[in-house]
């Protein structure tokens, strides 16, 4: 028999183990537009300054800010009007001592201003001067050469995934292409003498593999290309083969299935023949207590329960972190609780000590409250469970469970 | 000049115009199998009952749980063995009083059968009987015929969007094809003389549009197919026949930038030529405040600054329900802060009142605890501000910030 291990100490070992991927981690050439989602491969530097040149944050007049100090509406100031910067254009015009010019929002400075007076703290005096009614600091709705940033500063890091605004960052920068990580390859494997495929009409004993398409999804979902290897029957030979077969091929391999103990021993056993072989083999939570980690030829791989609830749980928990490492991500193990929101308790829920539980919760409520959770009750077999799920509620180890009316965190699923 | 509107009051009319778009919106057929994050077109009812029979949830012998009734280990039942039930197969034998047969995990209960006494609780007796030494309920360690769904039940509506979970449940009922909402086009469109596109060089006054590569992120983070019209010019007849164009071949039309008074008049003037037009025109949030909601010829159109950090927070406190709307996703309007996790404040914010404030915040921390928010200071024309927040933190209007230590919610960017 194997020795159960908590979450904590599982989550260690993935992450303890997939950290020595990294370095080995391969990367590709794309376009920087179509990068939301991938992983850089790359520091990205700033090959200038941005913005390029100073702008003006308002519509008003660029000033040399010395010419306003102590200016104020009893006390105003006429300056010389050079004409208007138009947008897009550079002013070939340099401002001396008591000179402006007109300049719209995102308008750029001319060289020698270095301060905008906003439109209504200005007035016409004649056809070429302005009055000028405040005083504005020397930079004060201005936009400066590099303040957003600078030529040679580091913006971007390594093992960073790539969000909106980093591919508009990127355009700012004019930078068109990057090196970013492989999508990490997972092969998905189902194990059991009694599934078949979804297409196939069921007969007397048998059940749909669920596990091949839902764990393809949640696959795709984190940027890993799935692999489907269809189901394996319980006879080692064809067992092995299948599986060699998928450690050759992928970058990573979930088993899964195999809710009878023949299946299931044959899975530890085959995961235990490569080097090193199982890492671990149970876990104290529920679902997904029978979870397998090992490595086998260098290729990380799980062994899911079969039970369609425990193997998604157990996915969120020990897999996903996993896939996020073998993808570059930096910092992988840090977001495994990610998606979390709050929620107030409708029932009570109860955990047995000794292990974590996860109880499966619907949320129901208006916008601007708290939604209230409530919780979803069934076996782990049951995959409508899931369904009717709109998230998680964890409860730790040595807790006994939490009380209708408490405000708890749900890990949405 | 616009009347400025409230937060609320500007999503209320944003989903209250979208809500008319729900009848119109087409479908198409696809494989379940791809269908991760599409948007149910169809209720789905369970063609068949789930499991399709009763089967065992443990390793060991099916019984009548009648004849275990006031069983102990001091009063132990002799009970038949018929025989194994082979994993995946039709146990073509039926129970009758006091037999009984070896099951394991997952295995199909014979007819007669409806409880399974635990491997731990049975010895062997001779070579064709076993003894119980425990009582089991009807029921017990069984998963019923029809239990996770039944033949005819709604298990999917109609605007639900596809999660992992949903997609095994397919599998699970056979349902190989579904009929889906299309994916929206999204038309984006940057303002401004000073724009040029990210592969041209930087001349004197120009800078490079960063929001048609970040709109386009984002739009297909949501699920939405964004169509990029390029940088259209201050010059009323050019700029009135792109936009046409963009209304004519998208289902929703987001313009961005003109941060001069021209194009902000120009592209409100074009909205507003359109029928309805304008809905809104101006929302009292900090950044964001120039925002504007119309409809021209049935197709919905957003204004926003462009800024890029006023253009990324309103497109998430705007833009993205009016996507999911047309996505077909059913209660839209819901899920505006979705993405929510909790942080301790690591400095004081302020916020003047009479607006929402969203402040930008970076999130430092380790596992198991409350990250701390830093807030990140800049003009909302700054990008890399927004490269590096890691969220906002959302001030009410009727607030004014927050404190050091305090607990507070980062929607997460």
């Amino acid at each position: 028999m194997f020795q159960v291990i908590s979450v904590e100490e599982a989550i260690s070992k993935v992450t303890a183990n997939i950290d020595k991927y990294f370095e080995g981690l391969e990367s590709e050439q794309i376009k920087s537009e179509n990068a939301l989602g991938r992983v850089l491969a790359q520091d990205i530097k700033a090959p200038s300054d941005l913005p390029p040149f100073s702008r003006s944050t308002v519509d008003g007049y660029v000033v040399k800010a010395k010419d306003t100090f102590g200016v104020s509406e009893s006390l105003p100031a006429v300056l010389f009007n050079k004409g208007k910067i138009e947008m897009g254009e550079e002013p070939h015009k340099t401002l001396n001592q008591d000179e402006t010019m007109e300049i719209s929002t995102g308008g750029m400075l001319p060289s020698g201003g270095d301060a905008v007076v906003m439109l209504e703290d200005v007035e016409t005096f004649d056809d070429n001067s302005i009055i000028v009614n405040k005083s504005v600091a020397r930079g004060e709705n201005v936009i400066e050469k590099g303040e957003d940033t600078q030529e040679g500063v580091t913006v971007l890091r390594k093992g960073h995934r790539l969000r909106s605004q980093d591919i508009g960052a990127l355009a700012a920068l004019g930078i068109l292409e990057i090196s970013v990580y492989h999508q990490p390859v997972i092969g998905i494997i189902s194990t059991g003498d009694e599934l078949i495929p979804p297409e196939k009409p069921l007969s007397g004993g048998k059940i749909r593999d669920i596990n091949s398409w839902a764990l393809s999804a949640a696959v795709t979902k984190l940027g890993g290309k799935p692999i489907q290897y269809g189901i394996i029957q319980d006879e080692p030979q064809y067992f092995r083969e299948s599986f060699d077969k998928a450690v050759t091929q992928c970058d990573m391999v979930i088993l899964s299935g195999g809710s009878s103990v023949g299946t299931r021993d044959l899975t530890a056993k085959t995961i235990d023949l490569g080097e090193p072989g199982i890492i671990f083999h149970g876990v104290s939570v529920k679902p997904g207590k029978p979870t397998i980690f090992g490595i086998v030829d260098n290729v990380p791989v799980f062994g899911l329960s079969g039970n369609p609830v425990s193997a998604m749980v157990t996915f969120d928990l020990f897999v996903k972190p996993a896939i996020y490492g073998i993808s570059g991500v930096a910092n992988f193990g840090r977001d495994w609780f990610e998606n979390i929101t709050k929620a107030r308790l409708a029932r009570n829920i109860s955990s047995k000590g000794g292990r974590e539980d996860f109880v499966r919760v619907s949320l129901k409520g208006e916008p601007g409250e708290f939604p209230e959770a409530f919780p979803v009750l069934g076996e782990s077999g049951l995959i409508f469970t899931l369904v009717e799920a709109d998230g998680l509620v964890r409860i730790p180890q040595n807790t006994e469970g939490y009380s209708q009316g408490e405000i708890i965190e749900v890990i949405k699923c």
